[in-house]
């Protein structure tokens, strides 16, 4: 049954053999890959504007030379992962670049920075294009912690589904979006020039903290902190080179290049539009659907702005759903996640790695109640550290490489860790009380589960070694054993029998025992031993304290230290299985408790002892 | 560790031996068995004004001439008790009067009946103690509910420790209420006659619904069925003769006498009482608070009579404690009810029986609110149908027996179960549709339930029986066999060994079968296997949908039906078990699943399979 309903959510299983490497034309790859980077001009802009207007809607004037230097950090960024392609083309995540190049520590924490990245470029992408929905359908604002976990729940289940279906498809949101969006940028400076928009000053702000503090370098510095979200997911074509067409590592690049432009046209764009219309954030209504509504006015155009806005967004999400999984099976293969998260599920995609980040980002999506700015100061701490541990490993890759014209592919990659590395610290410190501590806190805690997942490993294969043993030796004693058999009995019925009999065949030192907890019924199995025991003798135990268990694993225990050189130790459980599960609540289910316990207790003795189970089914 | 926090909460096990029977003189046995009818008279009174009150307060001045037909109808019930218990001096619950004298079917009626009252006299009980308590604390009354389930809970815990201290410590509150509660009504009547305390006449009723009936007979009806929830608990001495010294029978009558005279004293006292100080329902503070105010004022005597109050209901809600779970374990025993409740726990009680009252009447109180007027439509019908089958049940057995005057005594009872049965039906009838119908459906309900179990039981017990089996046969085909035997393997370390070596020693027929997910872990497996598998054939099995228990049970599958005649089929499992639980979430835990999967497994073959667990434990 429950596999039935599998079956219809999931899909059939999928062969190994079918995990066909699919590869994609640029203009499908610019989809595939950009929507994560492309997507942030829809909340970037807006960030800025609500630390600006801490310091008065005045302040807001500074958005515009704050865009052109991320724009610039763009242009250093994007230098520094077009070499990165070029440097590893079979694809080199940071986790991978800085492993190679800066040791174990520095991959570890490029990990651990982009796990947590994953899961909240999750929660931040989904809060955002909820937000968009409900900025072009009000009344929907007061359930979007429910949205935003439908939204998870839906990018999870086409996860889960196996989402080959990339490309062609997947390209329709992506382009649409860029579209609409540059339409906005266009239409707009069109309409301003004429005139037939009228530029407004900022207004009164419903829901949003106003003037509270003053322009200091301090908030200017934050302003540009927040706005640097707008760099997240630039890494994702770096990553995914294996899945261009030949020759990968040209194309990537040209893709790369593209996107960059894109990003910054729209980015600039945007906030460029926002300033000349005087837009000021609002609490229920985002930046981008403000001004939409008066390029546009509340037409179809305005709605496919926010439809586009809102699908690109969930793609964005979907990106995760790859990136986490891939991520967290190299790393369980590495043995420094539980070795669950390396599993290749009957759909060819990584199950317990999406189930698991669907879980973390919903959790942050309810703790943080569904708001983009209030998941924002989390955010980018993890890229920007993954950023500078991937391009300071580049440098060292140049260096050790010493290729041709190396000097010069180091000088730029130096520049971009520099230049990340102090965006790293402005991001830290002007966002360190609003939330980034929690990620500061995160990155140790994740090294530290890594860390002893790795040893736990390490300490099983060392004990499960071959080392040391003789394969001869562990021959000769096979069967020249006798075991010492142990058949606890409850009565002598067509469900104890073969559990004897089976017992019997086993060795010629078999035991039954039964527990004294009720006298007529042990009076009636010594009665029916005369003709059913045979040669087995039987021990009946007291139990003073009408405990089945407890005198029984005494007994076990006991009979260990007797005659420790003897054989192995062998308890034979009879157990009746019943027809339906709800049956099995009507029995005592000693012999399950015994097996339970039985497995997992030691320490009496130095020996482990076999559990055999001889089931009798009941048919009804 | 748990069972550490075990012992310190519910205290050592007591060894079977303890469990003797301690005596009761009269004066204890009255204290013990009369808390649950004394307890009463807290809430009836007022239940009878709450449906009078719906006519307006004028209504109110037939609550005497109802009490007067409830103390009537006391009086025959009483005397019908009285001989119960010289019918059945061993102890007759309703369960077994009805079952020895009606049959099966009326007797599991009564067992019905009265499972479903302990658990309405635990849920009406601690609501009444905890409305008694808010009265006088009312800041209190927001967390009604929160106090009652704690006051279940202490119940609950101090009936699984063993409440062996019956008698001394338990009669300070019986005492204590009879004894305040027949101040407050001597006071109370003497300050009126002397005039000290003006009757008033009632006033203006907040939070109860006033006058929006008329006064119809149904409604007259309906205070009377509400005011005999008065006669609850009257069964109780007749339940537990055994503890009373000797002569036990004559012993038991004399103090349910008093008790009947008590109730009927106090009962009335308090009727009279509440209708010349013109007392209504109110609904934060009950009537017998209201009364206590005007006689006592609201010194330590109002104060004494509420902790009283509470006291005596918190200890009525103790008597089903004991009821329940002696009830349930009889109803196991008779295999109407699951095994599990026939089982005396460590402490020498009945734990899940306990467990189960607690539980139950846990979620009614919280169902209902923690409001006992709400409560009260569904109690007294189980009372009642108990009390006609019982009572149906004696005139039965003395027109069996046919002993000395029993044409008399039949007389008595003959009017006992018409005056019970009528009274069920104009309490069924008057309270139908306020929560009647729900117990109404419950009795067949746990007909059904009783049945089913029964069945189940006599299936099983038909199945596992050696009815037709020959000792000498069973005996011969001991150690011939051979079998079949099978060891799964993931690789050839100290973990698998074990298992290959007691499967070598089991059978020459040995098969190790390997799963192919992962082509470099076989290509491993294969390799070692020249050197440790010895004689052992070596099976892989393909897993083109990458899952490890699917060709497996395939494979076994097919090796049973290929030579179905030969010897048992034998799993045997290795298994390497870890230091800690939670290092048990690092691994994949396949045999653990195969373990389960294949001990409910069948219908592949007719034939069982057996299944051994070769564990090898890991230090660290």
């Amino acid at each position: 049954m429950a596999f039935n309903v599998r079956r219809v959510l999931l899909g059939d299983p999928l062969p190994t053999a079918h995990e066909a490497h699919h590869r994609l034309a640029k203009v499908q790859a610019l989809a595939v890959f950009s929507s994560d980077a492309l997507s942030s001009v829809a909340y970037a802009t807006e960030e800025i504007l609500l630390v600006l207007v801490l310091a008065g809607t005045g302040a807001l004037q500074l958005s515009l030379p704050i865009a052109l230097a991320i724009a610039g950090l763009l242009a250093i960024v994007g230098s520094s992962y077009y070499q990165t392609i070029h440097g590893y083309p079979s694809g080199g995540g940071a986790y991978i670049v800085a492993y190679d190049n800066l040791g174990v520590w520095p991959g570890l924490i490029a990990a651990a920075a982009l796990l947590i990245d994953y899961v909240l470029t999750v929660a931040v992408s989904v809060t955002a294009g909820v937000a968009a929905i409900t900025s072009a359908v009000p009344s929907l604002y007061a359930c979007r912690v429910e949205l935003c976990l439908l939204a998870i729940a839906f990018v999870a289940w086409a996860n889960l589904r196996g989402l080959r279906e990339s490309g062609t498809l997947f390209s329709v949101p992506p382009y649409g979006f860029v579209t609409i969006f540059l339409a906005l940028i266009v239409v707009g400076l069109a309409r301003l020039v004429t005139g037939s928009l009228a530029p407004a000053s900022a207004q009164a702000i419903p829901g949003v903290e106003v003037g509270v503090q003053s322009l200091t370098l301090f908030l200017v510095l934050r302003a540009f902190a927040a706005g640097c979200t707008a760099l997240t997911g630039i890494e994702a074509i770096s990553n995914g080179i294996r899945t261009f067409q030949k020759p990968e590592a040209d194309n990537a690049g040209k893709t790369l290049i593209a996107m960059v432009v894109l990003l910054a046209t729209m980015f600039l764009g945007i906030t460029v539009l926002t300033r000349l219309l005087g837009v000021a954030p609002l609490e229920h209504e985002t930046v981008v659907s403000q001004v939409g509504r008066q390029v546009f006015g509340t037409g179809p155009l305005y709605l496919a702005l926010q439809a586009g806005t809102a699908a690109i967004l969930i793609l964005a999400a979907n990106t995760s759903f790859a990136g986490f999984p891939r991520l967290s099976s190299i790393l369980a293969r590495d043995r420094y996640l539980p070795r669950q998260l390396a599993n290749l599920g009957d759909r060819l995609v990584f199950n317990n790695g999406i189930m698991g980040l669907a879980l973390l980002a919903s959790a942050l999506v309810v703790l943080f109640g569904g708001q983009t700015h209030r998941l924002i100061p989390l955010y980018a701490v993890g890229v920007f550290l993954a950023f500078t541990l991937c391009q300071s490993g580049m440098v060292r890759h140049w260096y050790r490489e010493k290729g041709k014209g190396w000097r010069l592919k180091s000088a730029v990659n130096g520049m971009g860790a520099m230049a990340t590395g102090v965006v790293l610290i402005v991001i830290v410190g002007s966002k360190l009380v609003h939330g980034a501590w929690i990620v500061i806190l995160l990155v140790p805690v994740c090294l530290w589960f890594f860390h002893s997942i790795r040893s736990h490993y390490a300490a099983v294969a060392e004990q499960l070694s071959l080392e040391g043993l003789k394969p001869e030796k562990w021959v000769g004693l096979a069967s020249r054993r006798r075991h010492k058999v142990v058949v606890p009995v409850s009565g002598i019925h067509r469900g104890t029998l073969p559990a004897l009999r089976f017992a019997r065949s086993l060795s010629k030192d078999v035991t039954a025992v039964a527990v004294d907890v009720e006298p007529e019924v042990t009076a009636a199995v010594r009665e029916k031993w005369a003709a059913w025991g045979h040669d087995v003798p039987l021990v009946v135990l007291d139990s003073p304290y009408r405990s089945t268990l407890g005198p029984l694993l005494e007994y076990l225990a006991e009979s260990d230290q007797r005659k420790p050189n003897r054989g192995l130790a062998v308890v034979v459980l009879p157990e009746f299985v019943t027809a339906t599960r709800w049956h099995s609540l009507l029995h005592n289910q000693t012999a399950q408790l015994l097996k339970r316990v039985l497995v997992y207790r030691r320490g009496h003795t130095a020996k482990d002892r076999v559990i055999i189970d001889v089931p009798y089914h009941l048919r009804r």
